[in-house]
């Protein structure tokens, strides 16, 4: 299981304003983002699940700007893929915050 | 106001586990983030505020793993600034939100 | 035709060298990289061409540390996709460079 | 010595092309970037040096656009910084190509 951060930003569409295409990239997640776990943060998305899933619909989510008009995309994506523990996204803030609890 | 997204990995410690460096970042954030908002997320730590604060605090960030024995780290800094309106990670969260709920 | 910049990197491996790694991702890209064209740079590697393409290899080179051991990958990409135009390496290169001796 | 990787997008100018920008930057590079080594490539610029010199450097180009009328920028600055070994953009690629041609 990996946890993955997105950010789908459209180039050139003459409005500073991002947030149509986020909520269309959500509503794709909504559709096409079975099996896995994802959460809105304030750069991005970030999605918890099976890798290839992920990429797939990421995939998907990279189109969203395109077909809403915009003719340049720029997509950053970042994997966190751990295989010898189970890197969730609750686990891993837990795991911090345990530490901090405890050296506090 | 700027939204920053930062994610400090230190490279070749010999453990997977990377929660006592994020935890010691988080410490650094309350000692040296005065006038900054910020939230800890599965994939970074996101920061808002002024643009120059949050680059001085980052730079603190930066040198954390080092101070405990990594002799190599990798660092990803994503600034998202907006001038033509107050951009908060609560204010981009909610505008999405309500796009949502408006075309649900 | 896109633009991706892809950096792969293992964590917690016991050592700050990346260059095996990276030699062995070089290697990948050799024998699967048919039909894209890619550079090594300081950071990371650039690919050019097809989208899919690129991602069904870097979908391989994101592998390739953990068949090298590692137990944990970090891998960050940067897609820049353009549509109304073909944005190739050396066109996107040679468009800036034409820009700083026109207003030189 | 740290080498970095900075690309610097205005979003919502209304025009696809990045070359005016990116152009923008290098003249402040070719200004501002004493002691500093420096190198376009089609996804960013890759800076070798001194790490406080390069960050205030950064922290010029991602003003840049707004200087040329952008109300909103996106940058993303990804740090590798080494202290075991001089990690120059140099020696990053040779350190590579070394191992690529050893194991040919």
């Amino acid at each position: 299981m990996a946890v993955v951060d997105v950010t789908v930003v459209p180039i050139g569409t003459g409005t500073t304003s991002l947030s149509p295409f986020v909520a269309a990239c959500q509503r794709e997640l909504q559709q096409h983002g079975e099996g896995l776990k994802y959460e809105l943060t304030a750069m991005g998305t970030i999605i918890e699940g099976d890798l290839d899933l992920i990429l797939a619909v990421i995939r998907r989510l990279h189109e969203v700007p395109f077909n809403h008009g915009a003719k340049r995309v720029s997509t950053v994506i970042r994997i966190d893929d751990r295989r010898n523990k189970t890197g969730s996204i609750t686990q891993k803030i837990k795991s911090v915050e345990a530490r901090l609890k405890g050296e506090g």
